[in-house]
Order: structure tokens, then sequence, then C-alpha cells
């Protein structure tokens, strides 16, 4: 399978990958949630060419996770803020913030510490059950497929081994 | 910057991304959190290149996130499971899942349930506060980052300017 061919797949997983999985779009959406706004202000935190960043800010557009608004007429100047859909990749880029602090972490310590407005600590954030609100750890999950995808995921496996 | 480089960084995200900052590895993973364990499940479930494939399992085992371990001797087979650091990955996986369901839903709806098995619920992970245990939005989470860093982040942009 091509990767191109990715945002036809059925799983939630893969098609939010055909959108937000690469590299740069990621530190792009980092610089976002760490109220970057401006093309030149991307480019200098990031280090990378005006070619990439315009092509990734463009596909973020596309799939309206970002959006361009002009802040100046003479000369014509935009600014690129995330939308409702973007904002609501925050989990994603804690989730990366938190695993990288606790296993790649560097010698220094974390670089950033987080607090929480609302009640004012420096938190870390948690991922819990909206039913009853206890931390989640993989083996307490079990995920269900429908039945279509069920039997889908098990004709590829007896395909792959007769 | 090359993003050969990236895990030099001293930005948790991108040292977390030069492990798991590409699709197919997101996707193996995904397959281990659902139960996969083999290389021909990997295979039959993705339908990438054993080349592929293989490249992606060994970086996943050269950081720690997977370990490779002998089932069989006659042939000679393994199975590949998450380590503690893998497991961890977790939150991540979880919020590509979620983000998908919403944004990137397929017309059939989620193609998966997620159920917690310590409360019998079917669920939806919800990231809250260390400290006060309420759900996180990005507007009432403030980074702050050390002297360093802020002293760095300023610079760029500062130079950039000029």
């Amino acid at each position: 399978m091509r990767w191109t061919e990715i945002d036809n797949m059925t799983c939630s997983i893969a098609r939010a990958l055909s959108v937000v999985g690469d590299c740069w779009t990621l530190l792009i959406l980092r610089e976002l949630f760490s109220r970057s706004r401006r093309f030149d202000e991307f480019q200098a935190q990031l280090r990378l060419s005006p070619y990439i960043l315009s092509e990734r800010l463009n596909k973020l557009i596309k799939h309206g996770v970002v959006r361009r608004r002009k802040y100046q007429d003479r000369p014509v100047r935009y600014e690129y803020r995330l939308t409702e859909k973007g904002l609501e990749l925050y989990p994603l880029l804690l989730a990366l913030l938190r695993w990288g602090d606790k296993w790649m972490a560097a010698e220094t310590g974390p670089p950033v510490r987080l607090y929480h407005a609302s009640c004012g600590h420096e938190m870390t954030p948690e991922l819990v059950c909206s039913e009853c609100g206890s931390r989640l750890h993989p083996r307490d999950v079990r995920p269900e497929y429908d039945p279509a995808t069920a039997a889908r995921r098990a004709a590829a496996v007896a395909k792959a081994r007769t």
C-alpha cells in the first residue's frame, strides 16, 4: 500500500496520520500551540526551508486545521491560527511532550513546564476514562472493532498465512 | 536543519518525533496495541514491504520501544512486544484515534470502540490536569520555558527579523 492511499483506510488513526503524520507538520503545530503565528516565527524556531514550511502550512489549511488571516495591508502580511479542529490536536502534542520528557529527556531536564491557569498549579496531563475518571492503562482498555473491520482484519491474517 | 539533527534539539516533542514521528512506525505501534505480535500479522494488516517493516521494527527495538522474543526454535520464529517505554506511547495512539474519529470519520462511524475493563463501560479517553482533575483545554495551559530555552527562542525570532 502506498502512503497516499492511507486516508482511505477505515482506521481513524491512519486517517489522522494522513493529515498530521509528518514530523515537520507536528513541529509547526507545536509552534502554533506555543503562540507562534507568523511565517518568519515558524521559520526561525524550526529552521526549515520556506518551501517545506509553506507546503506544510497549505496542507494544514486545506484540511481545516489552520486558518490564514491577513493582519496588515501594506505590505500584505498574514498570520496563522489554529481552528477548532486544530486546537483539538492538543492531546496529541501533549502526549508527545510527556513521552519525550520521560523517555528522551535531555540531561538538563524538561525544557518546558506546564501550568494550569484554572487551578494555578504546575501540572502534568493525565489520561482518564470518561466514565469512571480513573487513569487509563493500555492493558485495561479493550478495543472492539465493528463487524466489518473485525472480519477484514481476520481475513488479512488468514490470507497471509495460506 | 536536517531531520536527522532533530534528536539533538532540546524540545521533548522533537526528541519523541525522532523515534515515533513516522507514519508507518505509528501504524506498527497501532498494531502492537491491537495485540498483533508477529511480523506476518503486521504485514497483513498494513500491507507494507518487508523491508520497510523490518527497518521500522529495528529502529523501535534500538530505541527500546519494542523487544523481540523468540517463541519457536524450529524454524526459529520471533514475536514483537511493547516494552514499558512502548506501552507509555498509549496516550499518543489514543490521541490520534480520538481526533481521527471526530474529525476524519468515515461515513460508517468509528471502526473501533473502546471499553474500560476496570469499570466495564464503553468510554472515551479524556485529558485532565494532574492537580485539579478538570479537563484540559489548550487556552488554559501556560507553557513556561526554562531560561536557556526562552532566551534561545527569543534570539531566533530577533535574528530572523534583523
